[in-house]
């Protein structure tokens, strides 16, 4: 029988769930889809799709939305008081919830929360406070708002439990690093687990038989080795801030750095709390960087477009380190890669990026076509390479929700 | 006329002296060489070796010599009490002193060494506590007791002063940047002009036309990709913390880590000074991780020859994060490479990890040839590369004291 799924993608500043209908070992129908955006800084916008009929950009005032779990309030009322969506007319019409988390420590797989596992999960987020307690607070508003309903985490980190101890460890003094949970993560897992099993349909090969480079590339940023289906070696680590710059986020910078920033760089921030610490170097680091710091926005197509001194730096900055992974991974993967991958905002909509990435790495045997790359990208998978190129390159339109429900509905935890 | 020419090197524990006889245009000969090592940790050892026939290594209890400019006086003495030495019978013989300093901030070139360029150096050192000290506390032992000499800085980072705009550049508030003199600068840089001309003359090219990646790889590790005979990126950043592993630094990790590491990060150690401000985080990153913290010894060709799991991990996690380079900088370099030249204690005398690295980016074209690896290396530029590699693998026994030297010999400003 069907049940009604919500998948729930909370980032810092935006709510977004998409609404299933879920059978077990079926794939999942999308029937409906809403955001919440502008949460810390403003104006609240919310979008809303139901059955792909009713298209609908609510406009209206809203209430000042503050909190994550506000935002999941007014997304479940919407909802509830759609007469088109007939499938959820209470809240007891919601049989699953699923939850992006994006740091999930030694978790190699996702997680029914009950009580306990929500107090691990909530631990845990030490390691990345900045990044799990939007997601958290909604977990908690579904453990109390709709009691029967199974409750899964998904973490973000899952997908790269795979990555060899000689990558994922750091050279640092390893009783500390073991105490202190200090090693590589990865993020981004549900995108790469979402573009693994698409780009390996795509091709017609087995998962287990599929090698890629993989470029997630949003306001958050990263690339990822997959070697046979898994993860190699991801571009974060211990949390989010490694490796690609971001929107905000510096990516990797010289460790010293922040030292000489500012002083005062371990002190907490004024939104700590006693459960949560954050430095102020993380802070810096996270949310005061990345090409808003370098140009004023943190619209990339704006950046791309403008011919601002700034803008072009920001840009470059941008393809020069995307570049040195792809050429490390390449390393990493002995050569024998099927596809080089755009997705994320970034690389599915930005044909100047693939391009000027592609150009620079035409030396690895990854060419493309302007026509291909030039044209809208609307297929799940899309392929932009040109003719000979020794390795395909393709763009993946990613989707962390259906890659949730998805796996949901495998499953037989919860059917 | 022949001068008498000191090129000093001196690094956190050990003080380096080539005493060189120079000829304005001309190659400087070296006639001696002596080295005092073990400063913090001891035991203090000295070697010396005098016009290549009196190769003896004192052995004899030295006082305790805790500062590096208790290393140079001692230094200084053996030079003037050798009847074999001619050239030096008094300090006053000695007409050019060289210095290599580690970071130079905006520095592009060798600096004659004044009372103002001293304050001027001393106060870019707050970015590089850690390395310059050593190179100071000599510099002015120099201006002291050799008053006639002239006395010129080496900077490790000017060589790096072409890096572009775009690699040097961090995604962090830019005015903070400026200010703070935030960008990378890059390390190695007397080792990589010395390993530069030398390929070059090596394969008959021209320097402007020559382009390689170049490993400086010992207890201080960095990759460099070169364009041209230029410097175009490099793995040390801000300071030489970032990129490689190395005896006891961590590399590149996860901004993050060092606050999930220990609290009270920002602290200042209680070596600091009034002037020099180390935090904890940097002392633990530069002094108290890298191989030594993951093995317990700084000796990697102890490491190397190793079963215990520990040393393998160690030897592993350098092998990766060097490939990761070469494949990053091959596409920096658009895949027009001439050699991948290894150099360094550990490039020059680990035909294994050159082996390793080698199977690793095999995939790029850079093939080695197994006898010509094992064979010791005793020309400056050895080819180890197999017949038909695409690509050079080459071996340079650098030295940063005769580039000193031979760029004095060029200096008009002391003739």
């Amino acid at each position: 029988m069907a049940k009604v799924l919500l998948a729930i993608n909370s980032g810092s500043s935006s709510v977004k769930i998409s609404v299933f209908s879920a059978t077990f070992r079926k794939t999942p129908q999308q029937i409906a889809e809403a955001q919440v955006s502008g949460l810390t800084a403003g104006p609240v916008a919310v979008f809303y799709t139901c059955h792909n009929k009713t298209k609908k950009k609510a406009e209206k005032a809203w209430q000042p939305v503050e909190q994550q779990d506000d935002a999941f309030e007014l997304l479940l009322g919407l909802f509830i008081d759609d007469p088109n969506l007939q499938e959820i007319k209470s809240k007891a019409d919601i049989a699953i919830t699923c939850h992006r988390i994006v740091h999930g420590g030694d978790y190699a797989s996702s997680q029914l929360i009950g009580p306990v596992t929500y107090d691990n999960i909530e631990a845990l987020s030490n390691l990345a406070p900045l990044h799990n307690r939007a997601a958290l607070t909604i977990v908690r508003s579904c453990l109390d708002q709709l009691p029967d309903a199974a409750n899964i985490a998904y973490f973000d980190s899952q997908f790269h439990s795979t990555i060899p101890e000689h990558i994922r460890t750091y050279p640092v003094n390893p009783d500390i690093a073991r105490k202190n949970g200090l090693r590589k993560y990865g993020f981004h897992g549900l995108s790469y687990s979402f573009i693994t099993r698409s780009v390996a349909g795509y091709l017609g090969k087995e998962i287990g038989e599929l090698s890629i480079i993989a470029l997630h590339l949003g306001s958050g940023a990263s690339a990822c080795a997959i070697k046979n289906g898994q993860s190699w070696d991801t571009s974060m680590g211990l949390t989010p801030l490694a490796g690609l710059p971001g929107a905000t986020r510096s990516g990797s910078v010289d460790p010293s750095l922040v030292f000489h920033y500012t002083n005062d760089v371990g002190k907490l921030t004024p939104y700590s709390t006693p459960e949560l610490h954050i430095s102020r170097a993380e802070d810096i680091l996270n949310k005061q960087s990345g090409w808003k710091s370098l140009t004023g926005t943190t619209d990339f197509r704006a950046i791309s477009e403008s011919d601002d001194p700034a803008c072009k730096l920001a840009f470059d900055i941008f393809v020069d380190r995307i570049c040195g992974f792809v050429g490390s991974y390449y390393v990493a993967l002995r050569g024998q890669v099927d596809a080089l991958v755009f997705a994320g905002g970034i690389g599915e909509k930005s044909s100047k990026l693939r391009d000027r990435v592609a150009q620079s790495v035409s030396c690895l045997g990854f060419e493309i076509d302007d026509t291909s790359n030039a044209a809208e990208i609307t297929d799940v998978v899309q392929d932009v390479s040109a003719k000979g190129s020794r390795h395909g390159v393709l763009v993946c339109q990613t989707d962390e929700q259906f890659e949730m429900a998805r796996s949901c509905a495998e499953d037989e935890r919860i059917w």
